[in-house]
């Protein structure tokens, strides 16, 4: 093939433009950021003003509300709604637990598992086993009969990653109440997800299986399971009553919640930044995920700022219902197949307002090493180390319509000290840090823009 | 030149026999320091019977005999006190500073730098002057006569490293009082170097120079700065009251601590690891360096548990007199150089206990290049950004004795949110962070060891 000299000087001097331009541009981004701050000042909007917002809920409702407002005050060039059924569980008022120490009986702090039923009215009442796997309870056969199964598998602490180490851990509470069932146990309590030890329970998605008969189930506190634990340890049995007033209600009419800037050469080709919207109904969702909302919103806000405009469209999405269901996630996937919308990238942030350290990338080997070569601009706020396998449950669903799922990866030793638990507020965040995450999503998404992927 | 066969053998066995035990030692310094978290148990330890040890006070000799104690539980070799003469300043009982509003006296929050004089015992009463620079001072000629100077530039919030922001604002503390006085000001209140915006103000080191006349000097808290600044801005003369009753004492006798694990091979090449011991009166020094201190006392126990023995010696420095002097590594310094004491590197860490990301290192090429292909290794607690230039002001006094300066380089944005403040509490260290930093330290320490440099 031959170029003409002017040809190869056109496409040399664009080449050399967008090089020249884009460390100005990631510098502008960082300034205006670190000088606003302006991701804390709405994280702290969305949680004073809304508090935690689980699907279903009114309160999601006036999330929405609060996302299309900020969205448009934001400088987006459109924004809407994008339709969406989801589900609708309540905790109900009241949920609690006790045991008994010989003949006192003893308050421990517990929270219905995300999905759980509620017991009877009355409570259970039974004796507690304490397990540290699935496979344990599948081998206590009918001892198991008329039991609360008490799962007490800790975190591996020696694991650098809080992540891994919830990975590994996590089975209890989402399947724990099936094989429990299983083998004839009325009740699941399963210690908290999380490396702190104090007296919150973590919440979090929990399953059944048609075939099984539901059992309720619910986390208690770290604290509550060492506790319950110790008194195991005398050999004597162990009474455990539990009262939950949970239930899953009609599915409910919401919405995922959408703002864009359009791209000036190639507004077809859309790069998706993004988080989710819903939280769990304790404390205020501020890392999980009020921190992925505001970072997504400022990405792009950030830009606008600037008075510039990409080649490509940059699009937010505030995903409605991850923690329990997906739904919002898998009605966009389900429109963009059917648009045929051209997605070039989707870039999550789902893993706390913390200090980001860089991006997981699951991506073909060319589109990530182009990401590489832009660690020295994604250096100026931290965030140069780019990985591989990277994405999040949201954008996971657009696994077959885009060629590159990525993560934004902040330092993670804190999260899950406070994930879907009442230690979520927002005093847990950093107003640089929480910043500084979303100057990394801007840098990033600006950069897929101009430079294609 | 020509190797035999059985030398070449030899050879090889040694290097695979060092290359392939370091991944599993590393594994085991991980494993073994996340699973006890004995850091931040000789932290809580530190803070809570100590508490904060300023140079010159009885809390810093209890912190020399808890530096000894806990050296020897640690399990080294030998322990000992190497003499050493500090300064002793005083706060004194009372400092505060008023505003006048109008005929309204309000309250601010003040410390004394250190090092300041008293002001006389019913205080200074003056005009202030708001400036932002120490040329703005010189330029303001007798305007400034009888007045008290009122350093107000913030940092610059722009910059990703709040060091580095330090390092641009932190002359109007240490040479404000100078710059002042020549210009005939009577005091001077300089605004808390951080970024953080809250009541507190931060202490830190202040100079005075023979020639020139000592005036007082305080710091105030970032909302007070905003406050008076807002004052002065209605363009009304604003009179500002202090009283401090700081002063400087004889010099008192004191010591560093040392602790060390012998080498099995190479006894008399050392690595040293060290903190510093000493803290400003504020909070309890959890941070600044606490942190430092903990990191270099468990990176030897980590090893000494795991009943290995480095090649060469490993020791623990625990500098006196940082904050206000160096007079420990001073006389640490000077001792090398008279015993003519090889070091092969010097770890500093002082940057805080957080999540820990690398190392920065002065040294020459080969040295840094050599460190740099220990990244892998060290990845396995994150810390595996290895930097040009680093090390401590501990460490640099060691600058012409030894090859490479290394400083440890955690995580940064909240440091000085807690530096030289009521702020810095052990409430503000985070267990696994503050154990992944020794875990880095012992990792890098022991490579040194068996490795070379």
């Amino acid at each position: 093939m031959r170029f003409s000299l002017s040809i190869l000087c056109v496409i040399f001097t664009i080449h050399l433009s967008a090089q020249s331009n884009n460390p100005d541009i990631v510098e502008r981004l960082k300034n205006n950021g670190l000088e606003s701050l302006h991701s804390y000042e709405m994280l702290k909007n969305l949680t004073s003003t809304v508090g935690n917002r689980l699907s279903g809920s009114e309160n999601y409702e006036k999330a929405v509300r609060w996302g299309m407002q900020t969205l448009k005050d934001a400088g987006c060039d459109s924004v809407w709604l994008e339709p969406v059924m989801i589900p609708h569980w309540v905790r109900g008022k009241s949920e609690k637990a006790f045991v008994w120490n010989g003949k006192k009986k003893e308050a421990l702090a517990v929270c219905a598992l995300g999905g759980s039923i509620a017991t009877p009215k009355n409570g259970i009442r039974a004796e507690v086993i304490e397990v540290h796997s699935l496979d344990e309870v599948k081998k206590l056969g009918v001892k198991a009969e008329g039991k609360i199964i008490f799962y007490n598998r800790p975190f591996d602490k020696t694991k650098f990653s809080p992540f891994e180490a919830y990975g590994g851990a996590v089975d209890q509470r989402s399947r724990g109440a099936i094989e429990a069932a299983k083998v004839g146990a009325i009740g699941v309590l399963a210690r908290s997800m999380t490396n702190a030890l104090d007296n919150e329970p973590h919440t979090g998605m929990m399953q059944y299986k048609d075939s099984v008969t539901k059992i309720p189930a619910a986390a208690i506190s770290t604290v509550g399971a060492e506790y319950v634990s110790g008194l195991l340890k005398t050999g004597k049995p162990v009474t455990v009553e539990l009262y939950l007033e949970c239930q899953t209600l009609p599915d409910v009419q919401s919405s995922n919640v959408i703002g864009e800037i359009h791209g000036a050469e190639l507004p077809h080709e859309i790069i998706l930044v993004g988080g989710h919207l819903d939280s769990w109904d304790k404390g205020v969702g501020a890392h999980d995920d009020g921190a992925g909302i505001v970072h997504s919103i400022e990405a792009l806000h950030l830009i606008k700022n600037l008075g510039i405009r990409p080649k490509r469209t940059i699009r937010a999405v505030l995903f409605a219902n991850e923690e329990n269901g997906l739904r919002g996630a898998k009605a966009y996937a389900a429109r963009v197949q059917n648009k045929n919308e051209k997605h070039l990238a989707a870039i999550e942030s789902d893993a706390g307002g913390f200090a980001p350290l860089g991006f997981g990338v699951t991506s073909d080997s060319s589109k990530f090493e182009k990401i590489k070569t832009w660690s020295p601009l994604l250096e100026v706020v931290g965030a140069d180390k780019i990985r591989r396998e990277g994405g999040g449950a949201d954008v996971g669903q657009l696994a077959p319509f885009t060629s590159a799922l990525i993560g934004l990866n902040p330092e993670q030793q804190r999260y899950f000290d406070y994930h879907h638990s009442n230690n979520d507020t927002i005093d847990k965040v950093h107003p640089r840090e929480l910043e500084l995450g979303a100057i990394a999503i801007s840098i990033l998404a600006w950069l897929i823009s101009q430079e294609g992927l």
